[in-house]
């Protein structure tokens, strides 16, 4: 089957996902909704879609409608969506939170025809020139609340991150939610607060920089990642990342003592466990 | 010109060095030595080093002695080598701390024949088999106090380093041993915390790294990190890494608080200084 999709939202993952699906055939067609008229230029004069609409027209012509703006604006869009969409199309959306976009359209006509969705992928870029193929290949893509959606519209969002090449994997929101805190969201935060800790240090120490290598670059990689998408992802997901920040902050305040008592025997036994990561993402 | 070159500790530095000395020409011959006689073998058979060697006969018979062992083991080793070294010979040390190793040996006979250096480049795999070509290519190598080095001493092993192709930066060892506190040995504690809290929730709840995807594997890539390297190097920089984990800590919490509280003007503030972090690593 081939389909005409429209992307709302066309930056990272708006413009991946549109790549592949052009690439692979799977869309016919790629109609490009974004609120800024100069994205949506972009990625016409990019190939990434093939014609730019309004937000109705894009929505009333397709088959597959993806949502892929920040997950703030996603809880505006989703509830018009679906008013308009037609009975045969679909709807998903791809952001990085699912309970309160789930819970915001429990009630809304055509519940059925929206497929909560989240393709575990990305980098930290942004905008549709950031958009590159095979991003979620490989990847595991996420399915929240199936038993919300019409098995037909579970099929074709299916169907559709085949085309992309990723593992589906079935999960409740707030699962979902919780976990991509811990394995995500976290590391945003992370890597956010490393960036504003060494900026404020070079405010006195200009050269500080220049010896970064490529164990900082990897750890502060993240911090690069986009206000837009991240502050709303943050505010969504509170409920379980405040949890997991306090459990973090306690294995530093832990890692911290150690150092300060001079317990190197704790402080080794520390390290060592932290190594086991080793075999858990070689794994998977 | 071109040197008989000792490696002491033949590990992921120690072994990436000798590969680079000896296919530049460099070097003419390099005698390996590790306390590990696995490691020995594995170096010699990999053709990291040309022949393995006891401590002291390696001492006595190179021109150039690089003690990549981790730090704790140096501050034994640096004492005894300065004790038999030829007058006409030349020890440096690749270490990620500098004062604790610099004090140690500052009334040792044969001082001026030690340069103190360390090439800010690494990987977060260990052993021979873990070395690799090119790995200190345009990466900055810091000399700390060249003033209590011989002219000679540090001529030799600065042109050492332009064989690697590395940048050379001199400073005193107080400064170094702070700057690297913030943007290397910060980055691994960081790590070392992540990597702990999510092995802690995987022991309840297996599927964790399942969701686990290039984020999380960048932020906390450097939790693979040897125990044996990194445990002595957060000892021996205690006394700065405490208050740079200080300031990560109220930064964090920052971060927290303003999420705690809905602040979104506040977090977004905080997100965009963080943002600032992108223009930085790439003007290097």
């Amino acid at each position: 089957m081939s389909y005409k999709v429209s992307i709302i939202g066309l930056g990272l993952i708006g413009g991946s996902i549109a790549l592949d699906l052009k690439r692979t055939g799977f869309a016919t067609e790629i109609i490009g909704v974004d609120k800024s008229p100069q994205h949506e230029q972009e990625a016409l004069k990019l190939g990434i879609i093939d014609k730019i609409s309004s937000f109705s027209t894009a929505i009333q012509q397709s088959d597959i409608i993806i949502l892929a703006t920040p997950v703030d604006a996603s809880l505006e869009l989703l509830p018009s969506i679906l008013k308009i969409i037609n009975p045969n199309s679909v709807v998903t959306d791809v952001g990085s939170t699912k309970s309160s976009l789930i819970k915001k359209v429990k009630n809304c006509p055509n519940r059925q025809l929206y497929v909560a969705s989240h393709p575990m992928s990305g980098t930290e870029n942004s905008g549709p020139s950031a958009a590159i193929q095979n991003l979620f290949k490989d990847k595991v893509s996420i399915i929240c609340n199936a038993e919300e959606s019409s098995y037909k519209s579970i099929e074709i969002i299916s169907d559709m991150y085949k085309a992309l090449g990723s593992k589906i994997v079935f999960m409740d929101s707030e699962s979902h939610d919780e976990h991509v805190g811990y394995v995500s969201h976290l590391s945003h935060a992370i890597s956010y607060a490393l960036a504003v800790a060494v900026l404020e240090k070079e405010k006195n120490d200009s050269a500080i920089f220049n010896l970064a290598s490529g164990g900082f670059a990897s750890t502060v990689r993240l911090a690069k990642s986009s206000v837009y998408m991240w502050l709303p992802i943050f505010i969504q997901n509170s409920k379980y990342l405040l949890p997991i920040i306090n459990t973090y902050l306690d294995k530093l305040m832990e890692f911290k003592s150690y150092l300060e008592n001079g317990d190197t025997k704790k402080l080794s036994e520390f390290i060592t466990e932290a190594n086991r990561i080793k075999g858990k993402l070689e794994k998977k």
